[in-house]
């Protein structure tokens, strides 16, 4: 058996790898000599597959790669980016139709399923400067020269905050920052407050709805955001159609409802919006914000931030605009008005089935979204194009005989944009199926050029590593693998792959964090950059002349979501890694116990820096500074159920990776399959996280104030960060018992697959 | 013994104190504590007093402090600050008169001791962009609202670089950050070079005349210098005169001379320039820069900066103009054309004595330079105006029958701006005679507000320290070393004094690393701010509006400078300390020792990097990347020599800490006196540092690529930077063996001073 396992089928070689980091250097450098070498030598190693499966599944993902085709992708995207296409736009139902349409000619049983959550449109947008002197902000995204599309105004979304609430308000204006907790700490260091007041934040560390989130809870009524362009402005590059970076009139349009919460329609949390006849009440939706909130360029902030005065922002809040930036608060005095309609959009989603010959039961799935903020280039089409080629090329592969084990289910959302609609809402339809029978869900969104980019579940490392090291780079022609494993070593890092968990900020969110299905989320990106971002320069233009001129990184995509299916599809039993699991959750329990073993250093250290009155001794006393008060001392916490539900993780993970399934009878080896394929559920909390039941994975979640930012043992941790430490202890319990279930589920897979 | 050092008149307490943390976080509190109390307690300990003496020296302070008068400060910088007073000028030789009045006036011996040294000033200055848009730079810092001496142009210096060589030259423009090495080394790596090319760089990061002399180095054949706003201009806050920043038109005059290699005029190194009828030839001196040079501000820079194409600049070249940084070259062409009228300048030096009453033929020396670029009403004036009301609040005490026991010589220089000219010429005059006599140099240079500021020998930490413990900050009432150690707690230190070893910058260099005399520079600033540097508008409307603006920190400064005079003047024996000085070089040769490992471990890194190819890899293909060559190994060099030295230099500080001065016969105590006075002089070496034999201290030097900021065994240390491996052994040597000399000197004081 050892020998067996030796040869590499079923990548514990890599596990063992994973854990002598010598191995693991020697072994980066192996792969990184083999460049020079002609592509030969032993047959390559794919987990879930015998040596002669994994060498027909190879030859199956040649024919898949010869087979793609680049105008397609052209031709796609010019064709569907042409006209604003945003959820409940006559162009999103075209799209939807078109990709529809597609899906049915090669042959998959497709349908288009829709929902009506709630989807406020701008009636009203008014931003002007009172006092002392008058401006009013524009709010407009004029045509460049050589954007075709820039000139479009029929259908074109204005600039604007999707969820944000109805509001017209007046009050002095206040620099925050990025609008962060922190942010408003310091600012009642220098003797600010914003309540009653209207804050300008700027974009940026954080998912743009935390920032109406925490001004609302500091007092403040209304707030701004801009694109400061030292983030994607001139500070970084040319600007658009110079270069790539956003042009002074540039706006970051987006969705502000607080999705850490929950996403999809906030009237039907949970639920499916089937409804297309309620009568919609914003003020019914927990999720809207609770103050106006509206984004805008740095052309209509620049006259705002050099209206106010006050001190002098901190060295690290400054931008790149050419002036002294203030924090306020006033003179400047804001007025904002904002008024919206309050529909229900219908919202179509793409459904493509590919039914499995031997384990139809078994689902796996792909998607992307369909909708944009208009245009919607990069984002989302560069990667619904990828995902449209994959499925074409695999029906042609199915046209040869070839058909997957598993049943195939292609996914072109609607309605990501405003907040996950169509994902969330049809995962809310079919949750009991899906837990049934989803296997993985493989997500992407826009892609660019450069580095591979993909997170998920720990579960599918493994997985995710072979996959990117059979995949070319098509700048460099090395494995993508190797490409971004390099960048690592640069950056410092070690060299290993470790898969990051997912946060939030596409369709997986429901998937990963709701129903605890395995997920990914891929694509390529890094290399190009930009800013046009949500605005309406994310054009065919902008997309072909800046992020990926030849497509060779849709290609790139495309390869590696089809191959991802094919593997998935075909594997002879189902490659997860639960020691991969058991490893990132002992890094996450050591991080966690750190955090609380930091936080209290730090507190004791800045307790004694205001008791001794150092601060104050410190600071400039021309200015005003007002001296925090001391924390409460961190507790020592009970960490001894966390660790011990780890330690029964790991020695079960360890027993798992000893069982191999090829010596298994057929029907063990299916028991084996059916018990892995839930195991990840297992991790699902029945209450939830604090405050937000909807997010019921315990190793993982979207920050509640970061927004997109994965936080990882995220009940226990947010718990520290926030100083509950009730609940922090609390938290430890009920994060041990899903660990104990999954622990006991993996015992019970294990004992199972005994001969 | 044991019991009379416990009671601490000889500062060992201190000593075993920073050699226990614990003992020092204590302290510390206690000071801070002592806040709150009456100023009671038992009496304070003086280094060099008995605590009899010490008794009579604190109520001598006091009686000092209660005479200061601050309307002379408000008065002599009105008066000094009134016209261009740079070294050559008219304004100069008066103000140099009008001390020297002063001093007579005070009962003080004085003189004007004149030098000749060679000073350039401007005759053509033109620089112009000639494509692919024309543009003429205005080098004109125009009149200000509310700046009564901005208007003046009779005498005043236009923006230039002293020192500059000659030179008309025209060629494509490259942006090249801070033009240090690394940032050639960064545009290697994007295939830029710039032989024949004029670079661009920003003031910052280092001395300026490092610029030019590392252009020069790489091929370039002019250099412009501009202040970027990210710096000292709106970035940092209001520019003035709305606030204290640098204006759009605002730049930074200067010397580019080589100063690291040494000071003084370029024609007479180690000797004083006497001769006012020598012919001076600017080609003879080598410390000229090899090419044409010229500072401007960044209103002009601007149109340059935009006109660039080429690579965007790398994130941490970027500074806040509002455009985007483009490295070039070109298609920005410029011409630069720059002549100088080559002459001797007449330079004033009043030196004022007091003989001493006990010791005359010791001698305690207190400088600072009184000419400015133009106005200088912060540098030098602020840091004049405190010296000239120390000497007259001394002369007072000495009309009231107290004499200082050592000989007190007040010193203004003439020409520092240009090159430490008064002070180098003076110095190299009297060199046996100050080496015989000189205790002390204590400098001062512009003070301003915030928090105390001394850098100097290590022998002098004690001494400074109990100043500074005795010195009232005039905001919070504290103590200023309290509010240092405060601040320095704040920044995440752990709260201990320790006295910066210094590097250049002021007048301090000469007396320092030239002859060995253990020197200190000292003052206030960090609050405040301001961007007018060595331009128009370091006026006096400018100090008295934002930077000290009722002299409460000049105030401070003659207190630490005068308690400085009179404490060095009165001890029974003079305060220094060789266990300090040993535990600073234990220190500095751990960070050497380190300095080669750390270099070692990122060479294999780096080289690692470079023949994996994963460098390359990393690198964006769209984009030049010259992958670096690798660097030769790091070899292990033997420092056994330094560390063998280092540990006898401990031993023998440690014997002398025992020694109690007190308990001394009188000649015996003279004898070791005596001893101690010179044993800094054995620091020196005969050759001097490679490359620079000027430069004769093995301590520390200023950095021959860093310019003001010190090296610390600057033999070993620059050798290992460069990667001089053989030069590395042989400073080892060089420095152990003038270690050697001093650890021999100490245990031959120890010896003649035992009972």
């Amino acid at each position: 058996m050892k020998k067996v396992l030796r040869e590499g089928a079923h990548g514990d070689d890599y596990d063992r790898l994973c854990e002598n980091p010598e191995i693991m250097r020697k072994t980066v450098a192996l792969l990184l000599c083999s460049m020079l070498l002609p592509a030969q030598g032993p047959p390559k190693a794919i987990g879930g597959f015998s040596p002669e499966a994994a060498k027909r599944e190879l030859e199956l993902e040649a024919r898949f790669d010869q087979g793609l085709n680049r105008q397609n992708f052209q031709q796609w995207l010019k064709r569907m980016s042409g006209k604003p296409h945003h959820v409940g736009s006559p162009a999103s139902k075209e799209t939807a139709e078109f990709i529809a349409a597609q899906f049915k000619s090669w042959g998959y049983d497709t349908k288009i399923e829709t929902f009506y959550p709630l989807f406020p449109t701008p009636k009203t947008r008014l931003l002007e400067m009172t006092g002392p002197t008058r401006f009013t902000a524009k709010l407009a995204e004029t045509a460049v020269e050589g954007d075709e599309t820039s000139g479009i105004t029929e259908g074109n979304l204005p600039v604007y905050h999707a969820y944000s609430t109805d509001g017209d308000v007046t009050g002095d204006l206040v620099y925050v920052n990025y609008g962060l907790p922190d942010d408003y700490r310091r600012l009642a260091e220098m003797g600010i407050s914003v309540r009653g007041k209207i804050v300008l934040a700027r974009y940026g560390s954080s998912w743009r709805g935390i920032k109406p989130k925490v001004a609302a809870e500091n007092g403040a009524i209304g707030c701004i955001i801009y694109s400061d362009p030292v983030d994607d402005g001139y500070y970084q590059g040319d600007v658009y159609p110079k270069g790539p970076y956003r042009p002074a009139q540039g706006a970051q349009r987006g969705s502000v409802m607080d999705m850490p919460v929950y996403p999809g329609d906030p009237l039907t949390p949970g639920k499916p919006a089937t409804d297309p006849n309620r009568a919609p009440d914003p003020k019914m939706a927990p999720t809207v914000t609770k103050i106006p909130v509206m984004p805008i360029s740095y052309g209509d902030a620049e006259p705002l931030l050099r209206a106010l005065t006050g001190p002098v922002a901190p060295a690290d809040w400054r931008g790149a605009l050419p002036l002294t930036y203030h924090v306020g608060p006033g003179p400047a005095k804001v007025h904002l008005k904002l008024e919206f309609n309050w529909k229900l959009a219908p919202t179509y989603n793409v459904v493509a089935r590919m039914t499995g010959a031997e384990k139809p039961e078994q689902w796996v799935l792909r998607g992307n979204h369909h909708d944009g903020w208009n245009f919607g280039a990069a984002d989302p089409l560069s990667g619904m194009i990828s995902v449209m080629e994959e499925a074409r090329m695999i029906s042609e592969l199915a046209k040869t005989g070839w058909r997957p084990a598993r049943t195939l289910i292609f996914l072109a959302w609607d309605g990501e944009e405003p907040a996950l609609l169509g994902s969330t809402e049809w995962a809310e339809m079919h949750a009991d199926e899906l837990q049934q029978h989803a296997v993985a869900y493989i997500n992407s969104d826009g892609t660019g050029r450069g580095f591979l980019r993909v997170g998920g579940a720990s579960t599918l490392e493994l997985f995710s590593t072979q996959t990117a090291r059979d995949i070319t780079d098509p700048q460099t022609r090395v494995p993508v693998l190797d490409r971004y494993l390099a960048s690592r070593k640069v950056a410092g890092g070690e060299g290993e792959y470790r898969i990051a968990p997912l946060g939030s900020g596409s369709d997986y969110t429901v998937f990963q964090h709701h129903l605890g299905i395995p997920s990914l989320n891929i694509g390529f990106g890094g290399e190009g950059g930009g800013g046009v971002y949500h605005s309406n320069y994310d054009s065919y233009d902008h997309y072909t002349r800046f992020v990926d001129p030849d497509f060779q990184y849709v290609m790139a995509t495309a390869q590696l979501g089809g191959h991802m299916m094919l593997r998935m599809a075909n594997a002879e039993w189902l490659p997860f890694q639960a020691s991969t699991t058991a490893r990132a959750i002992r890094g996450w329990t050591n991080e966690v116990i750190k955090l609380a073993d930091d936080l209290r250093t730090q507190t004791a250290k800045q307790n004694e820096l205001i008791r001794s009155g150092a601060l104050k001794l410190a600071a400039d006393p021309r200015k005003t500074y007002i001296v925090p008060e001391p924390q409460d001392d961190v507790p020592f916490l009970n960490f001894a159920p966390l660790q011990n539900a780890t330690g029964r993780i790991e020695r079960a993970a360890a027993a798992l990776v000893k069982v191999d399934p090829a010596k298994l009878s057929a029907a063990k080896r299916k028991e084996l399959e059916d018990a892995l394929r839930v195991a990840e559920q297992k991790f699902l909390s029945a209450d939830g996280l604090p405050r937000r039941p909807w997010f019921r994975h315990v190793l993982h979640a979207p920050g509640y104030y970061t927004g997109y930012g994965v936080k990882t043992l995220p009940g226990i941790r947010e718990a520290i960060e926030q100083r509950y430490w009730q609940e922090a202890e609390a938290q430890i319990g009920l994060t041990s018992a899903a660990l104990g279930a999954y622990a006991d589920w993996l015992e019970g897979a294990v004992a199972k697959a005994q001969p």
